[in-house]
C-alpha cells in the first residue's frame, strides 16, 4: 500500500520535474545528446546483463535440481528474475528521469539557484522511491505469491535479492568503468594533449564523460541500494522466522513495515527543502535539513512499528535509533574526510606543494586512516544493537537487535538516493550550461550546485559502505540458518582456527583485492579505446578550431563496447571465486570465506571511495585559489591525484558495496550446493 | 653446537670481508662518513629503544603478577628481555659488518665484479648466521635455563619471542622511517630543486640516504627474520607438547635441530658462489645458485631430522618440503611481479606514457594482483601440509604437518638473510664509486650489481610474508594451546558468527590499514626535516658549486631524531589496540582480531611491497632506455611511482610483517590477561 503511495509521489514529483522549462534550444540539444548516449548504453547494457541471468535462472534451476531440491528449483530461479528484471526497471526509471531533470534543473539555474535544487532534487527523489518501493513490493509480492507461509517463505525467496545483486554488480561495474574510462580519456587527450577545458563542446568525448555521470553515479548506485535494501529485508525475515513464537507474523513483516514508514520519511523531508530557503543558503545546508527531518521522521516511525508489531518492547525500538545514529555518523565522518575545510584534504593540498608524488602518498594515507574510525562506529553499532536486542529478554533477540538496527539505518535509504542521484543531475547540468556557452552567473551558481552534488556522491558512498556492512551481518545469520535448515543440524560455529575455513577467509579477503585490481584495470583498458577515438577526431583540424561538431556518438559507442566488454572479467571472477571455494572447501570455509571478504572488502571501499573524494576535494581546494591556484605546480599535482582517484572512487569502492552484497546473497541461494 | 660453527662460520666470512682491500683514500672517507652516521643512529635508536623494553618488561611482569601468575612472571620477564637484547646485538652486529663490507665491495669492484659479489654476499652472510644461530641459540638456552620440562616450558619462553618482535617492530619502523626520508628529502631538494643527480656529493642528504639503506633493509630486516625464527621455534616447540606422547623430547627440539641444519645448507650454499662464476655471469644466477643448493640441501637434512627425530614418518618430511617449495614459489613469484622482463612492470612503464595519473593507477592495479596468485599459495600450502600431517596417522598430525612445513619454509632462512643484505651492501658500495668519482666503467660494474641488489631485497620481502603467514598459523595455535591451559578447558573454536569475535575480526583488519598509514605519514612528515635542513644548507652558494664541503653530519642527525620520533605513534598504535581489544573483548574475539589481521596484514604487505618494486623497476627500465629513456615525459612519471612506492615497499610493507608477528607473540604473553 504505502508503496504504491510512494509510487504515486514519485509519478507526481516526475509530473513537476518534466513540467519544468527546458531553457534555450542549445541546452535541449546538449541535453538530448546525453539522453540518447545514457540510453543506447543502458539498452546494450540491459540487453548483455538478460543475457547473463537467463543463463545464471538455467543455471541455479539445474544446480537446484541435481542436488535434490527439486520443489524449491522453479521458485528459486523465478525469484532470482524477478529481482533482477525489477532491479533493471528501478534503474532504468531512475536513469530516464535524471537525464530529463539535469536539462531542467540547468534552465531553472540561468534565474536562480534554488529552483535548480529543489528540480535536482526531486528528479532524484522519483529515483530514490521508485528504487526503494519496487524493492519492498518486489519482495512482498513473492511472499505471498510463493505461500506466505512465515517458516519457509523466507527462505524461498533469496532467489530475490541475488538477482537484485546479479543485476547491481553488472550496472555498477558497467557502469562504473564507463563513467571513469570516459572521464580519464576525455581528460588527458582533451586538457592534457590539446588544452582545452574541461566540458569543452570541442571534445569529441564530452558527452560520453557527461553519459557516464547519470550511468555510473545513478545506475549503478540505484541498483547497488536496491540490493541493500532487498537483502536487508530478507535478511531481517529469516531472522524474523527464528522469532516466530515469540512476535508471529509481525516479526517478518516488521522490516516491510519500516521499509515503508522510511518512504513516507522520505516524502517529507523532500518537501522540507524548498526553493526558497535553497537559494538563500549553502545547498549543502538545505540538503542537510531534508536529511535531518527524514531521520527524525523514521525515528518516530520506529517507535510506532515496535510499539505495534514488536510487543512494545522497548529495547528494539533503541536498537533501531542504533541504526539511524550510525547513518549520521557515517554522513559526517565521509564530510569531515572529504571536505577541504578539515584537515585530511588541508593536508592532501598542502603535499601538493611538493609534488604529485607527495600528494599521492598523502592522499593514501588518508584512505588508509578512515577505515579507523568508521570499523569502530560498525563495531561498536553491532556490539551496542546486540547488547539492546538481548536486554528485550527475547531469546536470541541479540540476532535481532542487529537487524533492528539495519532497518533502522536503512529506513532512510530513500532520501540518501534521491540527495546520491541530484549529484549527477547537477554534474549534467553544470556540464550543458558550459556546453551552450550560458552566462558567467549561471556558471558560477551551478558549479556551487556541481561542488554539492560531489559531496552527495561521496556521503552516499560511505552510507552504503556503513550499510552494507550491517546488512551482511544479518546475511550470515540467514546463511546460517538456511545450512541448519539444509543439514537438520546446527551450524553455529564458523571456527577460524580449522584450516579449510581460514584458507576459506584467507581467499576471501584476496578476491577483494583482485577484484579491485580488476575493475581499476578495466578503467585503463576502456580508457585507450577513448583516448584513441579521440585523437583520431582531432586529427581533422577542424574540430579544435570549433568550425567541425566532433562525431560524440562514435566516442559514446565506443566506451559503450569498451566497458560492457571489460566487466565481464571481474564479474566473472566475482562470482566464479566464491562458487568454487564453496565447492572445494564445504560451507563453514564459506562462510569464513564471506565474512572475511565482508570485513576486507568494507575496509577498502572505505579507501578507495574516501581517498578518491579526498584527492578531488583537494584539487579543487587548490583550484579555488589557495596555495597557488589553478596552473600552480601543486595543481598540477592535484590533478594527478585526482585522476588516481577517479577510478578508486567511482569504479572500485562502490563495485565492492556491490560485490559484499553479491558474495552475501550467492552464499544464501548456493547454500544447497555447499553442503 | 651447531649454532657455535655457524658462528665461527661467520667469524671467519667477517674476517674475509674485512682482510679484503679498502680501495682509494676518497673512498674510505665516504665509507667512515656512512659508517659513523649508521652507528649514530643504532646508539640512539637503541638506547630509546632499550628504555621502553624495560618499561614494558616492568609491565609485563606487574600484570603477571596482578593476574595471579606470579611464578611464571619474573621468566617471562627475563626472556622478554633476553630476547630483546639478543635480537638488538645480532642488528647491531649485523650492521656492523655491513657498513664495513660496503667499502670493500666498492674497492673490489674496481678490479672486478665477481670479487665484489662475493664480499658483499659474505658481509650478507654474517648478518644471516649471527641472526639465525643468536636466535636459536636464546631459545635453547631459555629453555634449559628454564627447566627444560617438555610440557610446561615452551610456554614460559613466549617472552622471548615478544621480546624479539618488540624490538624488530621499532628496528623496522624506526629504519624505515629513516630510510626513506632520507631519500625522499635527498631527491625531492637534489634532483628535482637543484638538479643534480643522485647520490652527488653535493647534496648534505647524500650520506644520511646511504646510512638509510644500512639501517632500514639490514638492522630492520634483520630483526623482522630474527623473531620470524624465533616465533617459529616457539609456535613449533608447543605444538611439540601436544603430541609428546608419540615423539617425546623430539618432536619439541625438532624445530632447533632443523634450524641448526639449515645453517650448515646456508654455509654450503654460501661457498657455491665463487668469484670466478660470478664475474662470468649475471649476478642474480650465481645468487640463485647458491640459492638453489642451500634449498637442496635443506630437503636432504629435513629428510635426515624427519626419520632421526619424528619416528621416520615420511608424511612430516613431504610436509616439509612443500614449505621449502613454497619459499621457492615466493621467490619466483616476487620476480614475476617485480622484474621488467614481464608483463606487469612493463605494463606499468607503458601506462607511464599517459602520464603520472596512469603510472600510479597501473602500478597500484598490479600491487593488488599480486595478493591472487599468493593467496593461493598459502592457502595451497597449509592445506596441502595439513592434510600431509593427517596422513601420518598421529593424532593432531594435522596442525604438526603445517608445523614442519614453515620449519622447512625457514631452514633457507639464514641465505635469504645474506641475499638481502647483499642488497644494501651493493647499493652503499654504488654510493661510495659514484661520491669517489671512480671511473666510468668501475661505475658501471657496480650498477649492475646495484640492480641485482633490488631484486634481492624485493625477493627476501617476499619470502619474509610467506614465512609470517605460515609462522602465524602456529602461533594461533600456540595461543589456543595457551588459552586452554589457562582455563582448563579446550578453546578449539574461534566463532566468528559471535558479534565480539566478529567485531575483533573487524578491528584487526583495520589496525593492519592504520598501522599503513601512521607508517607512511611517518616518512612523509621526516622527510620535512630533512628537506628544510638541505635547503638551508644549499643557501650557502658555495655547496652547490663544490667549492664548499656540505654538513653530512647534521643531516644525518636530523633524519635520526626525526625518525625516532616519528616511530613511537604507530609503534604505540601496534601494542595498545590489540591490547585495548584483548581486555575489552576478551581472549576468543582475540583471536578472531589476530587471525584476520594476520591475513588482512599478509595481503596488505604483499600490495605495498610489490607494488613498490614495480614501480622502481618499471622507473630502472625505462632509465634503461625503453620508451623514451631518462628525461622522456614517461620518465618522469615513472620517478613519481617510484617516489610513491619507496614508503609502501620499504617503510609500511615491512613494518606490516613484523606487525602480524608482533600481535601473534603479543597475544601469546598477554594470553593470562584476556581471560
Amino acid at each position: 500500500m504505502i508503496c504504491l503511495v510512494a509510487l504515486a509521489f514519485a509519478a507526481i514529483f516526475a509530473r513537476q520535474v518534466l513540467r519544468a522549462e527546458t531553457g534555450s534550444v542549445k541546452m535541449a540539444e546538449v541535453a538530448a545528446a546525453i539522453r540518447e548516449g545514457a540510453e543506447a548504453f543502458l539498452k546494450r547494457q540491459y540487453s548483455t546483463i538478460a543475457v547473463l541471468a537467463i543463463v545464471v535462472a538455467i543455471l541455479l534451476f539445474a544446480a537446484y535440481m541435481i542436488s535434490g531440491s527439486s520443489t524449491t528449483a522453479w521458485q528459486t530461479a523465478v525469484a532470482f528474475l524477478l529481482g533482477a528484471f525489477l532491479s533493471s526497471i528501478s534503474g532504468i526509471i531512475g536513469m530516464w528521469i535524471s537525464v530529463r531533470a539535469n536539462l531542467r534543473s540547468a534552465a531553472a539555474a540561468t534565474k536562480n539557484a534554488g529552483k535548480a535544487v529543489v528540480l535536482a532534487l526531486r528528479g532524484g527523489a522519483v529515483s530514490g522511491l521508485t528504487i526503494v518501493s519496487l524493492s519492498l513490493l518486489g519482495v512482498s509480492l513473492i511472499f505471498y505469491a510463493f505461500g506466505a507461509d512465515p517458516v519457509t517463505t523466507p527462505f524461498l525467496i533469496v532467489g530475490f535479492a541475488f538477482g537484485a545483486s546479479f543485476i547491481a554488480l553488472f550496472a555498477q561495474l558497467g557502469g562504473g568503468i564507463y563513467t571513469k574510462a570516459a572521464d580519464v580519456g576525455a581528460d588527458l587527450v582533451g586538457k592534457i594533449e590539446a588544452g582545452i577545458p574541461e566540458d569543452d563542446p570541442r571534445n569529441p568525448a564530452v558527452i560520453a564523460d557527461l553519459v557516464g555521470d547519470n550511468v555510473g553515479d545513478c545506475a549503478g548506485r540505484g541498483a547497488d541500494l536496491f540490493e541493500s535494501t532487498a537483502a536487508e529485508n530478507i535478511g531481517a525475515m529469516i531472522l524474523g522466522v527464528a522469532l516466530f513464537s515469540v512476535f508471529g507474523m509481525n516479526g517478518i513483516l516488521f522490516p516491510l513495515v519500516m521499509g515503508a514508514f522510511g518512504l513516507i520519511a522520505t516524502i517529507v523531508g523532500i518537501f522540507f527543502v524548498t526553493e526558497k530557503l535553497a537559494d538563500q543558503e549553502d545547498p549543502m545546508k538545505a540538503l542537510y535539513r531534508g536529511f535531518f527531518v527524514t531521520a527524525i521522521l523514521s525515528a518516530v516511525f520506529l517507535y510506532v512499528a515496535t510499539t505495534w508489531l514488536l510487543n512494545n518492547n522497548i529495547w528494539f525500538f533503541y536498537a533501531g535509533l542504533v541504526g539511524i545514529a550510525l547513518s549520521i555518523v557515517f554522513v559526517y565522518l565521509t564530510l569531515y574526510y572529504t571536505d577541504h575545510k578539515y584537515r585530511p584534504v588541508k593536508s592532501i593540498a598542502e603535499a601538493s606543494k611538493t609534488g604529485p608524488g607527495t600528494n599521492i602518498i598523502s592522499g593514501f594515507a588518508v584512505g588508509l586512516e578512515t577505515t579507523a574510525v568508521s570499523a569502530v562506529a560498525i563495531g561498536v553499532a553491532l556490539i551496542v544493537s546486540f547488547k539492546l536486542g538481548e536486554f528485550s529478554g527475547v531469546t536470541n533477540g541479540g540476532l535481532y537487535g542487529t537487524a533492528v538496527a539495519t532497518v533502522g539505518m536503512l529506513s532512510t535509504c530513500a532520501y540518501i538516493l534521491a540527495m546520491d542521484t541530484f549529484g549527477p543531475i547537477v554534474d549534467n547540468a553544470g556540464g550543458i550550461v558550459e556546453m551552450s556557452g550560458e552566462s558567467e552567473e549561471t556558471q558560477k551558481r551551478i558549479s556551487r550546485l556541481d561542488a554539492a552534488g560531489n559531496t552527495t556522491k561521496a556521503l552516499t558512498k560511505g552510507y552504503a559502505v556503513g550499510s552494507a556492512a550491517l546488512a551482511a551481518f544479518l546475511l550470515f545469520s540467514a546463511y546460517m540458518g538456511e545450512v541448519s535448515n539444509l543439514t537438520h543440524k546446527p551450524f553455529v560455529s564458523v571456527n577460524l582456527a580449522l584450516v579449510p575455513v581460514f584458507v576459506g577467509a584467507l581467499l576471501g579477503a584476496m578476491l577483494v583485492f583482485l577484484f579491485a585490481s580488476l575493475a581499476i584495470r578495466a578503467v585503463g583498458e576502456t580508457a585507450q579505446y577513448i583516448i584513441q577515438d579521440v585523437r583520431r577526431q582531432f586529427k581533422d583540424k577542424g574540430i579544435l578550431e570549433g568550425t567541425v561538431k566532433p562525431d560524440y556518438a562514435s566516442c559514446v559507442d565506443i566506451t559503450t563496447k569498451g566497458a560492457l566488454k571489460n566487466m565481464i572479467l571481474p564479474g566473472f571472477i566475482a562470482i566464479a571465486v566464491p562458487v568454487f571455494v564453496g565447492f572445494a572447501l564445504k560451507y563453514e570455509a564459506m562462510a569464513g570465506f564471506l565474512m572475511v571478504a565482508t570485513i576486507t572488502g568494507v575496509l577498502m571501499a572505505l579507501v578507495l571511495n574516501n581517498s578518491g573524494g579526498a584527492w578531488d576535494n583537494a584539487k579543487k581546494y587548490i583550484e579555488s585559489g589557495a596555495l597557488g591556484g589553478k596552473g600552480s605546480e601543486a595543481h598540477k599535482a592535484a590533478v594527478v591525484g585526482d585522476t588516481v582517484g577517479d577510478p578508486f572512487k567511482d569504479t572500485a569502492g562502490p563495485s565492492l558495496h556491490v560485490l559484499i552484497k553479491l558474495l552475501a546473497t550467492l552464499t544464501l541461494v548456493l547454500a544447497p550446493l555447499f553442503i
